[in-house]
């Protein structure tokens, strides 16, 4: 951050006044321009006993897959937002369910928030975001060509929750790839 | 947001390639700049079966009880943000425990977690955040003084679990208060 968003002068980095961190700030309008996490909504989709699942026409992990998720945008609720992103991934329509996964991933300055959810329809298909679609059986999620490590973590525990016959939710923390 | 934070150009309004929401962009360097919920994080602190709660000492809601909480920031778990706030707040030291509350709170376009926590001492006081700290019992809490449907909702619920012997997560959707 170089301008303040408000009123275009250049912004310096120093500590307000009753803060504890250095903040970007303008000496002009006074405006304290704060950087916070931002939130991943997603969700597990089902559809009698099979799950979906995305191969990434964008950028990053282009080719990998990933269950349909992205960032929230506001307005919407959590819910409302893994929907969303089912629907602009998958061309599906989804009930959302149960929470599966909140994951701190700190070092890309985000909080992953996944839930389990309902297939309404068997329909499905690519969009400008997804170069490929399947429902797939739990034997044949492609663990090794996964985006993320919360992809893998909540598909994990997803199919060992379902196969307990629970419905449980996962506090965790996601690390950096290697490789 | 008037100016780009990059470039300090005007930035427009208007749908990016490939997007579905107008966003402001800046026609000089092309940067888009999104706008997303922001994460406030916080936890119901116990010792010894007494809840500790805080006088809130700043705006929204000056004078009216609150758990600690405040928004989270770059760079820490959500469960760092929490023990943070319930430094920064009340003096005091917490372990994180489990998530008691995940609310959408879209009408301030933001997300509350709330986990339970425990005191490691006994220790706490005022800071420049906090008129007044203290421990309470259930019995105790002044449910008519308040500061957020989120403070009322997590107290309630983290009573009740506690009451029935259950560490229960909680999804739910805070609305506006009226009057």
């Amino acid at each position: 951050m170089n301008y303040c968003s408000n009123c275009g002068n250049r912004v310096v980095l120093k500590v307000p006044e009753g803060d504890f961190l250095p903040r970007h700030v303008c000496p002009n309008c006074g405006t304290v321009h704060y950087l916070n996490p931002k939130i991943v909504v997603g969700s597990v989709p089902e559809y009698q006993g099979r799950i979906l699942i995305c191969r990434r026409g964008i950028e990053p992990r282009h080719g990998f897959w990933t269950i349909p998720a992205g960032f929230m945008e506001n307005d919407e609720t959590l819910q409302a937002g893994a929907a969303r992103e089912a629907k602009e991934e998958a061309r599906i329509q989804v009930e959302i369910g149960s929470l599966l996964l909140l994951a701190n991933v700190t070092h890309a300055r985000q909080v992953h928030v996944f839930f389990r959810s309902r297939m309404l329809t068997p329909d499905f298909g690519v969009t400008h975001e997804s170069l490929e679609v399947k429902l797939v059986t739990a034997d044949e999620i492609p663990w090794d060509e996964l985006a993320f490590p919360s992809t893998e973590f909540a598909l994990r525990r997803y199919v060992e929750d379902r196969a307990a016959g629970q419905e449980r939710h996962h506090v965790a923390e996601m690390h950096r790839r290697f490789g």
